[in-house]
């Protein structure tokens, strides 16, 4: 691992994040409030003394860039003083533990203004006696603890969220080199999962999903990616269908239709990557993998060429969905008028999923009822707002074909004459396409940070 | 991967360990009573959508076998009538996350008698009418909404864990083939840190612990242990001597003394490893790491000699220690006659943790109050009852140069007189040394599953 390409930098803005985020606050909360917020603490499993993992809370990430647990973080908004609460760890916890660093290390690293104790937390704000406390209503994160009761009614949790979220969704240089990093190595991950996968082929051994789980994972994590974004989707033959399969425990068939959806990116100081490629087990795309593969292709370089700020989001969705449409009556799959298919939604047998979603989908109407909203037929993740410079997007067309999707619109006697059952048995052997990339949006365009190969005569380079 | 190494058996023994879980529920509990457990559900992180990895919980692994989120299980304890209640997921959501195994196929694997949907259970519940209801106060898991309110005065949380936890000390050999074969694959990923980090020296190449913990949790993976038994401990160099070290995110120093502690072990189906390795960056032990390193050594084979069925945890730890501070006096760290150095216990300047822990800190007398007990000196995990066949712990003697502990002793007046603090300087720059082994107890001894090498000249050959 060569430390030195990791865009690392040892200063973290917090004050830059802070004053953004103020921006969205309501002037009349300033004057006597503070900013209160309070980041992730670890867990340990059920009832045993097992550790899990510790990731930190993404608003405490952006207001503070602290990544260790047990830290909090006070704002007095009049004066713009950032006030930094460090956990006091007894001696006795620093013999299994560590020496935690001194106060100097983290008033330079973070740019804050003041380093306090969690022990002193109650009476410092007994002290500061604010008039109203902005603070964010984050699951498993208990104030009650840490804020005197005297204040409970000035405790606003209405304004704060928002706010952090509508100053997240511009990204700052220093962002989007973090993203871009997390997209190019989570890239090189693809692709050394394309070239693994060819190498074993040639060599006639069968691999099991679990194992490109596991070489994606190890590929990001010695890039400094120790984490995933989201859990992998490595899907092979029929599963490539099922949009979050997550179990990855099959042996991946070897015919010469079989194709696996490796959806996963990693993420890199809790900024991630969202990326899925498809390619063939057997290193070369049957016939019928390939017309479906350059469909979805198609549809995302369309989307690709046209994204720019000014754009909005419901105009690509339509133009993937008309693209998809027309190409699936092509090959024969899709019976019919294209606009009297678009009209009747019936392309939704094979694409049952939003095309363009904010990355790690934090922010822009997050959807807390995916389910339902996919019945209606409904995007996911729809952003109202225009496309906007220094966001950070996914565009990920894909087609699938999904027997429970397939079986509810094909025996519905009203859409049934719309489809050709033979075309359709013919491709669903080859499971679903999907293809995904992370793109900034520029002045002008976009920058591609997503780098793993995706014509077909690319992979099936790669994969030899 | 090699898929049929993997001791997978496809029946799971629901049934044998049930009935050896009744074994230990008070008679008087059993007419009319049932035993009652809900398994793990799936979670997201804080406010987002990101699911996180689920893990089952641990009774409810051994109770069911089942791996999977969102199962429960309803006994008829009478009858010994075993209901495995599966989640009603929906047509929607089957899109999404795949088509659920037919019940068929779960009877088969569980050897249970029905299987229900969890959206009967509280029907079936009501309609069973027990009198008492023996579960687990396990934390996260809602009783609640399955549980019929009138029958809340019937619960009884006292007895079933107690009954599982009794009935997991003294493993079936089905959990003992699971056991090892976590063990022997942890072991070789152990190897393949040493061998990796070997090669790394030879062609002058710097790493970063992180890349060790990646290339462990991959080694681990790709043969099917796709968990890590807990977070893994990659110290190098100072860190070494801090016992809970797991940022795992410092360049490994690359001096004449400079060691690795890795302490890692994976998981499979559940059963884990608990193994310790500590190894020289330079691939040549210095005389210092040497020295240290052996009288780990030493210590741990005494106890591998001794244990078997009759012997007792405590007698191990009087055994460790007593060569401890023998060793420590011969090199001249310590200063002064054993007996008395014993008697003060100022070899927990260098050794501050048990040494026999039972293997995941499952059963055992666990230690609620880790901190506390080890200031005054008690061993962890104190096991009161002698050991028996078929029972898997780990052996984990360590000596650590931790600046806050030889603090502590040496700038005691009281004790001051019993240190060398030339030697310990002299010393202090290995960091610390810990060995430790993952073995089951037979009818006369022991079957040590960590077969990765201890001795320094195997260590450095592995390492060439």
């Amino acid at each position: 691992m060569n430390k030195t390409i990791f865009p690392v930098k040892e200063k973290i803005n917090t004050r830059e994040h802070y004053l953004k985020v103020k921006q969205y606050l309501p002037p009349a909360k300033i004057a006597g409030g503070i900013l209160y917020h309070r980041g992730g603490t670890t867990h340990t499993r059920d009832d045993t003394d097992v550790e899990l993992d510790f990731r930190q809370e993404s608003n405490f990430a952006y207001l503070s860039g602290v990544e260790a647990a047990g830290f909090h973080i006070v704002i007095v908004l009049e004066t713009d003083t950032i006030y930094l609460v460090r956990p006091d760890i007894p001696k006795m916890e620093q013999l299994w533990k560590g020496i935690p660093e001194p106060d100097a290390a983290l008033l330079e690293r973070y740019s804050v203004d003041h380093i306090l104790l969690d022990t002193q937390l109650k009476q410092f704000l007994h002290h500061l006696e604010p008039t109203v406390i902005l603070t964010l209503d984050i699951t498993n994160i208990d104030h009650d603890i840490y804020i005197p009761i005297a204040f409970e009614k000035r405790i606003n949790r209405d304004h704060l969220k928002a706010a952090i979220h509508e100053a997240r969704l511009i990204k700052f240089p220093w962002e989007i080199s973090l993203l871009r990093y997390a997209a190019q190595m989570s890239s090189h991950a693809h692709m050394s999962l394309m070239s693994y996968c060819g190498q074993k082929y040639r060599q006639g051994q069968r691999i099991n999903e679990a194992e490109l789980e596991a070489r994606f994972r190890w590929i990001c994590s010695k890039n400094g990616l120790s984490r995933q974004c989201y859990i992998p989707i490595i899907a092979s033959g029929p599963r490539a269908a099922v949009l979050h399969y997550t179990n990855n425990d099959k042996l991946i068939p070897n015919n010469q239709h079989a194709l696996v959806l490796a959806d996963a990116g990693g993420e890199y100081r809790c900024y991630g990557s969202d990326v899925t490629r498809t390619f063939p087990v057997s290193t070369r795309f049957s016939d019928e993998a390939k017309a479906i593969y350059d469909i979805v292709l198609k549809a995302q370089n369309a989307v690709l060429a046209r994204l720019k700020p000014g754009v909005f989001w419901k105009d690509m969705h339509d133009l993937v969905v008309h693209i998809l449409c027309n190409e699936l009556v092509k090959i024969g799959i899709l019976v019919g008028e294209e606009e009297e298919l678009l009209q009747l939604g019936v392309y939704r047998a094979f694409y049952f999923h939003g095309n363009v979603g904010l990355d790690c989908h934090d922010v822009g109407g997050k959807d807390t009822n995916i389910m339902e909203n996919t019945r209606k037929g409904f995007p996911l993740h729809l952003l109202q707002k225009p496309l906007d410079e220094n966001m950070v997007i996914t565009v990920e067309p894909g087609l699938y074909f999904n027997n429970v999707s397939i079986d509810a619109w094909t025996k519905n006697p009203d859409y049934k004459r719309y489809f050709d059952m033979e075309k359709i048995d013919q491709y669903r052997v080859i499971g679903g396409v999907r293809i995904e990339d992370t793109v900034l949006i520029t002045r002008d365009g976009i920058e591609n940070f997503t780098i793993a190969p995706k014509q077909t005569q690319d992979i099936e380079a790669l994969m030899h």
